[in-house]
C-alpha cells in the first residue's frame, strides 16, 4: 500500500490563515476540482445588510486556488472575473464548486459556481491561473 | 450655510460591518471617486504567505461601491474583473483608488487601481455597476 | 400537426449580414444552446499571420447571441470576456459551442468554447446577456 | 539626422489583412498609445440591424495590439473583456483609443475606449497582453 503524494493544494491549505479566519471548510481537494463551503456571518455584511462581494469572491478564489494547484509547482491566480447573481445575508451557507475548464502551457481557466443552501446561484466566477517555476512550500 | 445632502455611499459605509472587520479606512468618498486604504494582517495571508486575493478584491470592491453610490437609489455591483500584478504580505499598506469611467442608463463602469506603500501596482480592478430602484437605507 | 414557433434567434440569423460576410454556418440553434462554425480566410489574419482576435470573438459572440435569444423579446450582449489559448491561421476551421450557464431575472451568463479542427481549445468566452423589453423584429 | 527605429507595431500593421478588410485607419501608433478609426458598413450589421459586437471588439483589439507592441519582441493578446454601452449602425464612425494602464514583467493591461462620431461611449475594452520571446517579423 502506497501513500498518496501530498499535493501543493494540500500543503497550501494547511497554512492558509485567510480561509481559517473566514471559517471555510474544504470538502473536496482534488487536481482540477474542489468544493469549499462557508457560512456568512454578521461581520461579512456590507452597508446594505447583504454579504460583501469580497467574501463571495474570497470563497470562489479559494476553491479556484485548490483546483489549480495540481502540480509540484506553485500556481497563482493571474486574475478572475465574477458576476453576482443573487444576494445573501448572515446565516446563509455558501458552497463553491471549482472545475478546470482549459489549460494551455502554463495558463489555465477554472470555473467556480457559488450556490446558497437553497441551490440558488449566488455568483459565477472564472479564474485565470499561471503556473510558476517555484516548487511548493514545505 | 446649507448642509450637504448625505449620499447613499455615506449611509452605506456607516453601516458596513465588513470593511470595519477588515480595518479599512475611507479617505475619499465622493460621487464617482473614492480612496480606501487597508493594512494587510497575518490572518489575511493564504497558504503561500501572501495576501489572499479575496482581500485585495474586497478592498477594490469597497472603493468601487463608494464611487458608484452617487444617487438617491442603491447601486449594486453586477460584477467585476481583477488582474493581480504584484503580491503583498503582512504589514503592507494597500490603497485603492476608484474612478467612474463610463455610464449608460442604469449601468456603469468603474476602474480601481490598488497600490502598495511603495507605489507598486498590486491589482487592476474593473467593476460593473447597476443602479436599482430601491431608495437608500436610512 | 403544429408548426414550431419561430424563435428570435431564427429571425435574427436570417437577417444577419455580419455572420454571412464572415462565412459562418449555424449547426445548432436551440434555446440555451448553439453551435456555429467558420473557416479562417487570408483576410482574417493579423500582421503576425495568425487569426485576428476580433474574428474569434465574432464567432463566439454569434454563438452566444443565438443561445441567449430564447424568448419572444430581444436579448442583447451586455459584454463578454475572452481568453485566447491557441493561435490559428488561414484554412483552420473553428467551431464555437455555446451553453447557458446561469440566469437571474433579465440577466444571463453563457459559456462558449471555440475549438479548431484538431480539437485544440482556441478560446474560452463568457458572455453576459440582458433581455430587453423589445419584441423580436419580424 | 537619425531614422526612428521601426517598431513591431508598425511592421505588424503593414502586414495586417484583417484591419484592411474592415477598413480601419490607424491615426496614432505609439508605444503604449494608439488611435484607430473604422466606419460601420452594411455587412457589419447583425440580425437586429445594429453593429455586430465582433466588429466593435475587432476595432478595440487592433488598437490594443498596436499600443502593446512597443518592444522588439512580439506581444500577443492573452485575453480581453468588453462592455457594450451603446449600439451603432451602418454609417457610424467608431474611434478606438488605447492606453497602457499597467505592466508587470511580461504582462500588461491596456484600456480601450470606443466612441462614435457624436462622442457617445460605444464600448469599454480592457486587454490583457503577454510579451513573447519571439522577435518581430520582418
Amino acid at each position: 500500500m502506497t501513500a498518496q503524494p501530498v499535493t501543493v493544494a494540500q500543503t497550501m491549505m494547511r497554512n492558509d490563515r485567510a480561509s481559517e479566519m473566514l471559517g471555510m471548510t474544504v470538502l473536496v481537494n482534488q487536481p482540477g476540482r474542489s468544493v469549499v463551503t462557508m457560512t456568512i456571518r454578521d461581520d461579512m455584511l456590507n452597508g446594505f445588510a447583504i454579504t460583501h462581494g469580497g467574501f463571495v469572491f474570497a470563497l470562489a478564489d479559494t476553491a479556484f486556488a485548490i483546483a489549480c494547484n495540481d502540480s509540484e509547482f506553485v500556481t497563482v491566480a493571474a486574475g478572475g472575473d465574477i458576476t453576482f447573481l443573487k444576494s445573501t445575508t448572515s446565516g446563509d451557507v455558501l458552497t463553491a464548486t471549482a472545475l478546470e475548464r482549459a489549460k494551455a502551457g502554463r495558463s489555465g481557466i477554472y470555473d467556480v459556481q457559488v450556490l446558497d443552501q437553497r441551490g440558488g446561484i449566488v455568483a459565477e466566477f472564472r479564474g485565470r491561473s499561471r503556473r510558476t517555476q517555484s516548487p511548493a512550500p514545505a
